[in-house]
């Protein structure tokens, strides 16, 4: 069956100065993942029918294409297609249905609210997400499409190193983050993305990055990237950074504008500063974020251990930014609570990694039973 | 990660007689997109919730797969699969949904049509489409499945030589095609074909295609290629076409039975005559083509300007074929009006062109408001 | 446009011994299919609205991905595409879709089962099933994800040798097999399959197998493998096989829990004896199984003739296994009756084979006018 074999160090590029190509990379992760706020047991004030102990599994698969024209210029594109089971459940996005009947005629739904809605589908197969169009010509790059996203692409943003750029096998919620209860353009990797447009420049140590992405004012053609977005919104991300050696500064902001509005504020505006660096053996990273429902700081630190080993700690500190009066109760929205996190990783040689991480996540403005989470998750991540 | 790099021009072929293989291909474009007709202005007869400037995109990625018997006989399947946005929203294909409850049993729908009926979806990722397969021997070609058709496959039916084999970076809705409002059976890029049968023969430069396809009855397995189609519908296609030095012409002709009928004709039976031909640095081509509704001629010149650019102008002029009595009023359902579109495209190198395109299409049989629309785009095309 | 080849003999392999590598393969299959239940005539008892006659078809593209660790420890993962068409009608698996409306919030459905229900959904497109992964060191592998399955590694459980691992070109239902009316794990080459786990060991000629899997109480997250099972249903399964030379004997059990229940037995627990053999130009095998409802026998025997042919003959007869009392009336739920069928290659050389089959199957127990169904198939099969 498997005849043919591409050994992912084989280059077999021809000298042409103008030459395209596809390639094909990604990897497989799986493991066991513990979570004390899922439960099979009835009687539970967690219980939701899943075990509290599953397997956590993502295999990517990644094609990039390129070409390059005769003047230097680059264009590219990517896409991913993704397998994914959590919490015992394949994790592809749902999509949008319009329901017609056999004449072609919408069918007008019984609810009234149209037909045209946006609806979770947990379909059967994995495609591939929406494409990034590229085009680099010396330390500029232009991208259309699945952007990046100019907050996205901040260092610091994510934990630093790990293999699921968070904690454990799958990220465990990506507590770490200091931006909550927020959403900003993002490359989707399992979606169509926002189809936005954005600048990148690097000269030196300096990057910088503007993007920009507007919603279409129709349900159906709405993208609902990071979960927190309405038809119509525009969003403007500015992201800058300066690295010298092994450290780094960045800053990156975020103005929504015709999204969602919480107490007279946009809630998808935000902010994030970090700063962090190498330091031999050790290294640490600082960052702040802010949001129009939550503010937060949060300190990590990472230390290689021998040959092939390396452990992080992170904690984050989450606060209420904004108290919304809901019918006569100030209310606070976002999240309150101190988070920590600990990320063990062996290298096994042949792109193979050992992950293991512990998570206690805290949010006091969650429903009494789910304001403390533990998660534990150990495994294995290869890369192809 | 990206580890495997094959240049596109790599062969890696070994000298057996009967080989196997695989080939990815494809290409990448993108660009701005002008229509008049998409406005954000809910004061506007032509508000849809989408900017008349957006970026219109597609990435195309494609698997050839062979094999070669022994004695000669080619076996082959294609499959494609299309990353898309126009509108600002995705494009892919919608499909077939079935409600059933818990327990499996099929979910009577309060508008009483069934459940088992065609839907629009627009999902959050982007499969592959239906497969053709062939066998090929001489001059001899057999395909089933997601079969080209021969009315498609018609040279002269689609404007000649430039990127979108339409106007500009997607076509801009193939105004140039002399035959409107009738559907053909076709290669489908993003859904499953009509799953037909066709044979091509070429001897010389003669070529001769036919196909048919065959809808079942319900509602559930049907196809709906190029819209106008209904369950149950057959098709049969004809198509030749001589060559000769640089000029053709060709002539094709499909007959379509229990299908829809308009005023006693089936809707798609239609035929279209075309000739063209290359003059050094200069091409032309007239074409003619007829169905049920709307007959329309086109004539198509194009010229090379120095080294790498090239200039095509088309005007498509289209008329009522068939007038209908619909409650005593004699009325023309089809298209009636004069289009014309100019495309520019500058050869870049290394598989990437440059290509820019102006539309102005006309039909004064739509609504008052969407008679005339005016449409430009810009942008880049590259393969791989 | 096909720039790139790889001949499927072709190994690009570097010397490390710790390599990853992602490799294409797969095959394409179409031919005639008769069915005498379909029928076009809305006055036979059989009409469906689809013809007698259609075109099988599949395409198999699969990618395998795999890593090796310094250590000698081999990661694995594993997926496929499939685009396929029976029937005359695409046949990709469906999802579940939950319904919200434009808010976000869940719709409730008139029919008051809940939103969150299974649905047979036909996608356009054909996206890639849910992915395996598997750790290999010395005999030992340990899958997780979208298993083997136990009792579907069995040996002799399909018919041996044939291209469809059934009879004809799509296998014609698999009427040979001798577990009938019930479901177990099995790779899903068309959806996302169980998520479960699973162990093989193999020393000298012996196999063992175990696999496990479980499915979450709610209904949104539930797998639908083989059709026969419920939210929360466990299976456990076993599979035990010596190989002594070109002869085999193999058991297999597996055990449900929580699934569906029928007169007081889990409707999936079942048992699989078989043993078999080549004796030069001449195969033969036997099997026994019994699940709840139904227990069969099944005898196959194959025989080359000439260099490249193949004839494969079957015969298997099923008899209820249990008589349930439906509202005072003994009622058999499963299959009684005596099936043959047999099958031909033709190995055309390059990796294709020509393959025809007939299948005559009988099941007493179904409406009377499916109480006999005779199939025949003739068509092509390439691998690349």
């Amino acid at each position: 069956m498997k005849k043919v074999l591409f050994a992912t160090t084989a280059l077999i590029a021809l000298g042409s100065m103008a030459a395209a190509d596809v390639r094909l990379s990604g990897y497989g992760r799986f493991g066991l993942d513990y979570n004390d706020l899922n439960s099979t047991d009835a009687n539970d004030d967690n219980y939701n029918g899943v075990s509290d102990m599953t397997i956590t599994s993502r295999l990517r698969l990644q094609v990039d294409m390129s070409a390059e024209t005769d003047g230097g210029v680059g264009f590219n594109a990517r896409v991913r297609m993704q397998a994914e089971s959590r919490d015992n459940a394949p994790q592809s996005n749902g999509g949008v249905v319009v329901l017609r009947d056999a004449t072609g005629a919408i069918i007008t739904r019984p609810d009234g609210v149209g037909n045209d809605v946006p609806v979770v589908t947990r379909p059967n197969d994995n495609g591939f997400n929406g494409a990034r169009f590229g085009v680099t010509y010396g330390g500029l790059i232009v991208n259309v499409g699945n952007i990046i996203g100019a907050v996205e692409n901040a260092p610091g943003l994510y934990t630093t190193g790990t293999r699921s750029a968070g904690t454990g096998i799958d990220g465990m919620g990506f507590n770490s983050l200091v931006l909550k209860n927020v959403g900003w353009d993002a490359y989707d990797s399992d979606g169509q993305g926002v189809n936005g447009v954005e600048a990148l420049y690097t000269v030196g140590g300096f990057t910088g990055h503007i993007s920009y992405s507007e919603d279409n004012d129709d349900v159906a053609s709405f993208d609902d990237v990071n979960g927190i977005s309405v038809p119509g919104e525009t969003r403007l991300g500015l992201m800058a950074t300066y690295s010298f050696g092994d450290y780094y500064v960045t800053g990156a902001y975020q103005d929504s504008s015709d999204g969602i509005v919480i107490g007279g504020d946009d809630l998808n505006d935000l902010y994030f500063l970090a700063a962090g660096g190498d330091f031999g053996q050790f290294g640490a990273k600082i960052a702040y974020g802010e949001s129009t429902l939550t503010k937060a700081w949060s300190l990590e630190g990472n230390m290689d251990i021998g040959a092939a080993s390396n452990i992080l700690v992170w904690v984050t500190d989450a606060s209420s930014n904004k108290t919304i009066d809901i019918g006569g109760t100030p209310t606070d929205l976002g999240s309150d609570g101190t988070s920590w996190g600990i990320n063990y990783q062996y290298d096994l040689g042949g792109g193979a990694t050992f992950v293991a991480g512990y998570v206690d996540s805290e949010n006091k403005l969650a429903a009494a039973h789910r304001q403390d989470q533990k998660q534990f998750q150990a495994g294995v991540y290869f890369s192809f």
